[in-house]
């Protein structure tokens, strides 16, 4: 049994159209139209053999699953990887591309996807020879391209990095050390990867130091290039040192690889300053952070992709499966037994499914639009409140599709436990969006540590009154008005706790980072709430012009989930937050 | 890389002791520390193996993971897979047996769990042949056993199955339909297999209906038994018709069984109550169903035995893996970087899953003393008390089992999705607990439509009272007696919303069904906070005999992390309970 999948071209166009104000709505509608019918036509059927067949690793080169080759070639000739700098369309058009991508075949998009993200840093700190010789063959995904951070020993803490860069008398370097977890790292696709490595600078003797400034980032491709013409040469000097079998994500080639002196070319080295505002850790590795935070929205968005996939499965499934009779009298059937759907504790589960994929899908989008400078709300620092909601986009959206997917599997009682019913794949897949591109605690530190105190917590307030606001145009019907009343509490009690985490008088230097994880979702509670309300309202607009009675129902229907189901949780998280860590911290460690 | 296992034989000494005042706890003690030996010597180490090999189906016939034969001879030598009415030991001692076999290998385990129910129920309700030439091959695991319930299209609603049983002129019946999801419903370890299958009974016209008065249950053996002789003849009339693909449990085979007519006997004719006073929808039927509520305790076991498992490998991870410095310049070592242990994050994870596991660890062991009639705090009507502690232990612990494993798995990072590090196998075989032995939805409702109702109520009240007494007994400290006072809230919250449930005056009759699952999870994060309360008063008091200052002082800890950390959620909860099933029904089941 292969899950279905049909695109929701029909929530973007609500979005473009009624959420976001996007201009031209009709023509980005038609380009989504092709998309749902490439994705849901080409991709969507393919997930489950990719994951059946897995990578293998053969005599030191990497195969992919045999059926990527047709789909990556077909992909490469639709143009569906293009991303919004190469297209000039809206972020909310390649949005949904991307999730489209994932709904479909989630590890064949990974090989696209960090291709765009490497090529989008070399066009923005590469030089003019990778811009005329590189970067158009990645756009075209003629070569794939890669990221490769983590080490055996080392992923968060950069400083502890042992992977070495030597400089040679050209300019170029040599680079040595290992990188693991390396997606696509290797693969029989395409003729070339373009490898983006962060490696060690030595000091003027030649030594290196345990010290994050000294980290800078160059390109290594796998098979070398001449500056001069593009011309591809001999092998670089490394080698794949094998793939990892992982819980899911199979089609995905998950590599170490050993740099054996490799050739490479220093990226940014000139540029000192990131201009969105984004948490930066060293100026010489700027541009891999605009690729991880591009990563991080992107693991969002999987989320939402892989939660809504198994929504559509679900939905069809409780609708067809009958077990026991409709408590309601009224409501049976003449069956001996009635869809369980009909049961309000499966409804509990689909509702709460859906009110959390449009609401986050929302989120995302706007998001999206800020830091793509399009957003229309007046809102101050808008790149800054993008980047200040980036980490709660990556765990929080990821947390609660893995708590969703999970969810959607009980409704297959044991069914959900079987292969063949393709379900347990998604929940499988989906476990990595909690732990790539920084594990969602790191993600919490970082959103207490840094983009709270973005200059001088100006975005963070930016968003709180942003949400007041919102709060304050809903008091259309008494419904928005209550879920006003509910998102005003909720925006207060961030604040409160952002307040106590930030303030510097907590009782220990632990307490912040005691506190962070709980922060962080009670912030993405709230800040689905905002999109719902914003939503809803939207919705009501539209129900006089081209919105059906219906979708403006179940919209609202929706909404009212997340303010009744959801929202009350951030009363209960705040308690948690204002929490000493001295509970957490005080047995020693050989005690626990 | 192997996970390591040590099973908790302290916890257990202090739970005979000092929670519960076992008699001749040294006794048990010591058998306790054989068992630890031989499963963390011959077992713990092979559950990667038995997962990577799998079961095969071939030319009609199942081959469990090779490793598992020798395993399979070892556990019938040593005798561990007996139970309590075989020993006549305490059952924490056989709780404790139970947990150990399930962290080392659950998949094997499975084997001799569904032998040693199967064999319980034919003690209790088969005929004296069958007590003379099948039980006694049961309990040597000469023969193993299976529970056959579940059809393609019905598993919960046992009215729709279609398998038959046609009464022959000797008595006995012919079997006809098929089963699915059947553990060891074949497989290469034993020669004969001895099934329990629920078969529906013709009316006088030999026709069958939707009716579940009309289910009854059989002994239906693999390998045809002579009932005067115990003598083993020809196959019987049914064969294996595969095997499922699944997320996990892979060494446990999980198969279709096809019913062709095999001969089977009727058992319990004679048996029309339960005097444990267990839901029984069919006098029928109560053996299967006794033997299903002893499932669900052992699945609510399975789910603490992983989490331990879990903790104590991550637990390592997080001593030895180093990345950051600490918080607190005052614990910082002179290393590049500090262990993760040190990080408030990383240990509200570790102290969240010890705090779980061991408070579900008492509970459980409590619910088993009073469905065995052991416990003596006096409690009214124990063993309704455990019927009505089942549907908890099973739903809300293999919940609270899933939720531990992943945030334990979050402290791995990437290695934690790698299949060699042996974390995610845990996730994947965990996920089976809030599946098999009825959905966890399904026990949310048997909570609320019947358990809560069992005997007029009493044994809600019942419990309630001596959640009530317990807070008396410890205003002993400050602290315990201000967790006292969290605990009578928590009480009162279940009690009023129990009343709500109950009353039959909510607006509509899909309300109750609509909080079922909340109020379970309410109901088991305060039973735990119980258990919590007694285990820091008997920790309090064991400081002056054989305990140390270092396992009180750890246990004090734990029981802080549930009240300040986990036992807030019964207010949130509380509010969800309470809330109406309209916002979950409003919508047609078509406009989802």
């Amino acid at each position: 049994m292969t899950l279905v999948y049909q695109a929701p071209t029909e929530d973007y166009a609500f979005l473009m159209r009624h959420v976001f104000g996007v201009e031209d709505a009709a023509e980005h509608e038609e380009i989504l139209a092709a998309a749902a019918r490439f994705f849901e036509q080409e991709i969507a059927p393919t997930n489950a053999a990719g994951d059946a067949a897995g990578c293998r690793f053969e005599n030191g080169k990497v195969r992919v699953p045999e059926i990527f080759h047709p789909l990556f070639a077909a992909v490469r000739k639709a143009e569906w990887n293009k991303t919004a700098d190469e297209t000039g369309l809206p972020s909310t058009v390649h949005i949904a591309v991307k999730e489209f991508f994932s709904a479909s075949n989630m590890a064949l998009g990974l090989y696209f996807s960090l291709t765009s993200g490497a090529r989008a840093v070399i066009e923005r700190t590469g030089e003019a020879w990778m811009k005329t010789h590189i970067t158009p063959r990645m756009s075209s995904a003629e070569w794939c391209g890669t990221m490769c951070l983590t080490e055996p020993h080392c992923g968060t803490d950069l400083r502890q990095m042992k992977t070495r860069a030597t400089p040679l008398d050209d300019g170029s370097y040599a680079i040595t050390g290992t990188k693991i977890f390396i997606t696509g790292g290797d693969q029989d696709l395409t003729e070339n990867i373009i490898h983006l490595v962060l490696a060690k600078l030595p000091d003027e003797d030649g030594n290196y130091h345990n010290d994050i400034s000294t980290v800078a980032l160059f390109l290594v491709p796998k098979v070398k290039v001449d500056p001069q013409t593009g011309a591809t040469g001999t092998h670089n000097s490394m080698s794949t040192g094998g793939i990892e079998s992982k819980m899911g994500i199979k089609g995905s080639a998950t590599c170490v690889l050993n740099f054996d002196g490799a050739i490479g070319y220093r990226l940014g080295a000139s540029r000192t300053t990131n201009e969105k505002g984004q948490s930066s850790k060293g100026a010489n590795m700027s541009g891999m952070f605009d690729m991880m935070n591009n990563a991080r929205l992107g693991t969002g968005l999987q989320g939402i992709a892989l939660t809504e996939r198994a929504l559509q499965n679900t939905l069809a499934y409780a609708q067809e499966r009958i077990s026991g009779k409709a408590l309601d009298p009224a409501d049976q059937s003449s069956a001996v037994a009635d869809p369980i759907i009909s049961h309000p504790d499966i409804r509990r589960i689909l509702l709460g499914m859906a009110s959390f994929t449009e609401g986050a899908r929302v989120l995302a989008s706007w998001v999206s639009r800020l830091l793509n400078d399009e957003d229309n709300s007046g809102i101050e620092n808008p790149a800054m409140v993008g980047a200040l909601l980036t980490p709660v986009i990556k765990a929080y959206l990821s947390d609660r599709a893995f708590e969703s997917l999970n969810a959607g599997l009980q409704v297959w009682g044991g069914h959900g436990f079987i292969a063949d019913n393709g379900i347990e794949q998604l929940v499988r897949d989906s476990k990595i969006l909690q732990l790539y591109e920084g594990a969602n605690g790191v993600q919490a530190y970082d959103l207490i540590a840094r983009k709270l105190k973005l200059a001088g917590g100006k975005p963070f307030q930016s968003l709180c009154s942003e949400m007041r606001a919102e709060a304050e145009r809903n008091i259309g019907t008494d419904e928005l008005a209550l879920y006003s009343d509910h998102l005003n509490l909720s925006v207060d009690l961030i604040e409160q706790a952002a307040n106590h985490l930030s303030s510097g008088e907590t009782a220990s230097a632990y307490d912040p980072a005691g506190a962070a994880y709980d922060f962080l979702t009670m912030f993405g509670t709230t800040a689905i709430a905002f999109m719902w309300l914003r939503s809803a309202r939207a919705a009501l607009a539209g129900k006089d012009k081209d919105l059906s009675q219906e979708f403006v129902q179940r919209k609202l229907v929706l909404a009212r989930y997340w303010f009744e189901r959801e929202l009350p949780k951030t009363e209960m998280l705040s308690k948690l937050v204002h929490l000493p860590a001295h509970g957490l911290m005080e047995l020693p460690a050989q005690a626990l």
